[in-house]
């Protein structure tokens, strides 16, 4: 192995105090700072790091050839998708077999539906690996709410948007509290699903958890289906017996 | 209102250097750092948080009156616990009302599963309250197993290990992604309903994650069926596609 390192560096759900301490030493020790993005529009994770970002570090932008334009399960995007990955790694590996260090900056948590697995699983078996884990979206959004998620006996169910309406019927009926990641365009759905469930009344739609710029409010109470594709949906689990 | 300010702090899954910095600015500005703990243990919360506290900060040790002594799901155990979170509840409001910032430590995040929001719910109403997410257990451990957890349209299940074994097999065998937590003397149960539901063979055992004396096992591999309450199982849901 050479004496390069990747490491996977959870930034965290937004505000940038929700940095650990380990993401933000590692942004100072890395030669490269890596992040995900399209072409017109910047990173999360880059801006969640930006003011832990030593002066002049080198960064590389890997951008998606695709992200929702082709339904997932179609053939073209699963090839496109690959073929992204594949290169990626070889350019970061390129960097690893010159020693580097290589910091990858994922949103949340980087083994929690991130983007920086596909190429830890490319690059860790020739590579040294570090993963450093981070507040996921999820936790960020019901502290931000202030809302206890789960307790005691509970189930929580984490379930991504992009499931089928039967699916996230049956599971929301089952869960005693849910989670829904990647909403975006599956909000409609989302949302009839949940009232099928009889979950909608405690359901929370949040837009930009920890934030600045953050938006909460009651699903049911949201008048439109628009929402970003990090949008989060919780059903707290817990109330307070009484 | 009074100027006081109640903060449950997320102080993460084990290494201090996954407490956010958030978290560490939190404990400087508290006057009062509270953890629960046993009489004749040590708080893990506070064993953590421990380079992080201000010398000289006055602490508050929450002794829980029983652990796992008495079935929880048992009369006594539900009165023991209530009055326990009343009288400590009220001891902090006294903080609260002469202006005190009360730091309350928890393992991991706050609202997941977490001691805190019992003292939460009792005193949100009639004190200014803030949440600091925290890197939660699940996290810390898949982390250190450099593991992806869930992907793409995985679900990932969250389970008490307190649950019943049919259910704990129901559910195990409904899920892409599975976490076990609350392990303890539950392990025999959660072994069985991992091998009735056929997902032994992918089950990791983890204890301490992330701290310098961490176990990691495959669970088929764990000779015995000691473990501490606090023992995690992972099931991770995603595999690499070929």
């Amino acid at each position: 192995m050479s004496g390069g390192r990747l490491i996977g560096v959870g930034v965290g759900p937004g505000d940038p105090d929700l940095m650990t301490l380990k993401a933000v030493r590692a942004l100072r020790e890395a030669d490269l700072v890596v992040h995900f993005g399209k072409n017109d529009t910047p990173s999360n994770a880059r801006r969640i790091a930006a003011c832990h970002l030593p002066k002049g570090i080198a960064e590389l932008k890997l951008c998606y050839p695709v992200t929702t334009e082709i339904p997932k399960h179609d053939e073209s995007y699963r090839t496109a998708i690959a073929k992204f990955y594949d290169q990626a790694s070889r350019e970061l590996a390129t960097r690893l077999d010159a020693g580097k260090i290589v910091a990858v900056l994922c949103e949340g948590d980087p083994l929690f539906y991130g983007s920086y697995m596909h190429l830890h699983t490319r690059l860790a078996g020739s590579y040294r690996t570090e993963v450093i884990a981070g507040v996921t979206g999820m936790s960020g959004c019901w502290s931000a709410l202030r809302t206890p998620i789960a307790q005691g006996d509970d189930v929580l169910t984490v379930l991504p948007g992009t499931l089928s309406e039967a699916e996230l019927v049956r599971r929301l009926g089952d869960a005693d509290a849910a989670v829904v990641m990647k909403v975006g365009r599956n909000l409609p759905k989302i949302r009839r699903a949940l009232q099928q469930s009889g979950r909608l009344a405690r359901a929370v739609y949040i837009e930009r958890g920890t934030m600045a710029n953050e938006v909460v409010t009651p699903l049911a109470d949201k008048a439109d289906d628009r929402a970003p594709y990090f949008a989060i949906v919780l059903v707290p689990g817990w109330e307070r017996p009484s």
